[in-house]
């Protein structure tokens, strides 16, 4: 399946990093994936009590990272620059559905109590509690819907797509993202060490982001060292991205984010600034992007989306 | 595999309908099925803080009645009395992970706000909220890492599972299950129709009844004939279970349910009792057995458990 609105999302292949736009590659990746989103939720029937809430929450916005990271490993191990197979795409757009869900449930009273995401109420005071709890269930169970759909399994392996089923299930589970929300729970007001806040990351954003990467990279048809290889670069990227979302509670600007700042030092949140200090927390995000970029240096220059978006991790206002 | 109990949890392979034990039935599978799910729970690590409540409310009792139905539909279409495969065990296991989730998510304050289940405090009570929230959310995702792990799909052929991955996704998602416990919330207060009734129900409960028939009977190697008259048993029973469920709120002894009675009442809720008043309730579930069993005419000796589970759904006192 190419890509509907290929000819805008997509750089010229033969692209060099230096010639290669990031923001017009994250707008292009971002509408086609939105659009893949929507056409997902579509097959829910409009009378559906929970459609609306699962759709407030899932179309709201939002960066798109682990799809666009699953599409960019795909591409970097070969899927051409031009193509994206419905596969790859559904894959991406199934682990959104989790990261959706997954925000939607840290978002209740119970959990973190926020109010405002992505710019916008958060869905249980958009909605009710009630409401918020069953679409994040709903999302959840939605996405292992989309992993295993025959229109997908037709188009490639069954094993490969079981495999990946179990390597989602397994990265979103109570070994990996939901083991990393019940840490940061228990982490509130406890003392951490770095070591400690690492491992948290490492299961709370990192899981989701490494198999976003896997998923792509095996169904693009990976060699087992590019495997290895984005399993480093996902490792690096995904502790990268979080210092740079604590910094951003620091010294972010609240209308850019779209969520208010400074809500982790008023929790007494164990952060990396909190940590380390500001400057300190600035340098570790660094060295982890230089590691990032480190691990694909076997990568011709399919991986470029990759190695600018490691760069963008840091650079980036929201 | 054979079930490490089977000497104790199998009728003779030659019992008939009118010799079979229900009692020593139930409590054989019971007990291999309870084996099953502990054994499933250990590979998550015991220094995992999402286990102590994940294992309180899997394996603090319950009927197991999805799995007793799965591997009970794998028996009625072939699989031998005294053997038991891994996958349908697996899979009937992985359906009760759902059940168990649904459990803790619908007694949470903002749903059913339930303090007893299963003689017991709700997981809510017995941890805290966002506890259980997040063990709800650990079952449910680990149920489809069961169903997707590499040692079931050695045992058997990846597409199948692929399949009932997506059906039992489907069933447990936005037009299944939680489609059913929105509408439940919905329905609250106000008077529905006993059609409108019946369409909750057969979402709320009965699609995850139908999947647990319809995967066991897959996995079993069922004719399209024979999936057929599952599922017309399935949609049989699952609604007669429901019913009957709302006849003990009513009339049940709560020392043997192992939660309060009369609850449906006071809150107002839409139940065949309220609509139809006791009688009727009790003739319409006893039809509904008599389809179930009428569904299943074509099937030998081997389906005389269905026969009986369909025959013990509206007799049974808890």
């Amino acid at each position: 399946m190419n890509c509907p609105k290929n000819n805008k999302c997509m750089p010229a292949a033969g692209a060099s990093v230096e010639e290669f736009n990031l923001t017009a590659y994250l707008a292009g990746e971002k509408e086609c994936i939105d659009g893949h989103l929507a056409k997902l939720m579509d097959t829910i029937p409009d009378t559906n009590l929970l459609k609306p809430a699962m759709a407030y929450s899932l179309l709201g916005g939002g960066k798109r990272m682990r799809p666009i990271l699953c599409l960019a490993a795909a591409r970097a191990v070969g899927v051409p620059f031009r193509e994206i197979t419905e596969p790859v795409l559904s894959t991406g757009c199934a682990i959104e559905f989790i990261h959706t869900y997954s925000l939607i449930h840290d978002d209740l009273p119970a959990m973190d109590d926020d109010n405002l995401r992505r710019g916008r109420k958060t869905c249980h005071i958009a909605f009710d509690e009630a409401t918020a709890i069953l679409a994040g269930d709903a999302l959840l169970t939605q996405a292992f819907e989309i992993l295993a759909s025959p229109d997908i399994a037709e188009k490639t392996s069954p094993g490969l797509l079981l495999s990946i089923v179990h390597a989602i299930a397994r990265a979103a589970g109570p070994r990996g993202m939901v083991a990393g929300q019940m840490l940061d729970l228990a982490a509130e007001g406890c003392k951490v060490s770095v070591d400690e806040l690492q491992q948290l990351h490492g299961l709370k954003t990192g899981a989701l982001i490494r198999v976003s990467l896997g998923a792509g990279a095996e169904l693009g048809g990976a060699s087992s060292d590019q495997r290895e290889a984005l399993k480093r670069y996902g490792q690096a990227i995904g502790l990268a991205y979080q210092i740079a979302d604590d910094i951003l509670n620091v010294e972010g600007d609240p209308h850019v984010l779209g969520k208010a700042v400074g809500t982790d030092a008023q929790r007494h949140k164990n952060t990396y600034p909190a940590l380390l200090g500001l400057s300190a927390s600035k340098a570790l995000a660094q060295s982890l992007v230089d590691n990032a970029l480190q691990a694909l240096g076997t990568f011709d220059k399919k991986a470029d989306p990759l190695r600018a978006i490691a760069r963008y991790v840091v650079l980036r206002r929201y």
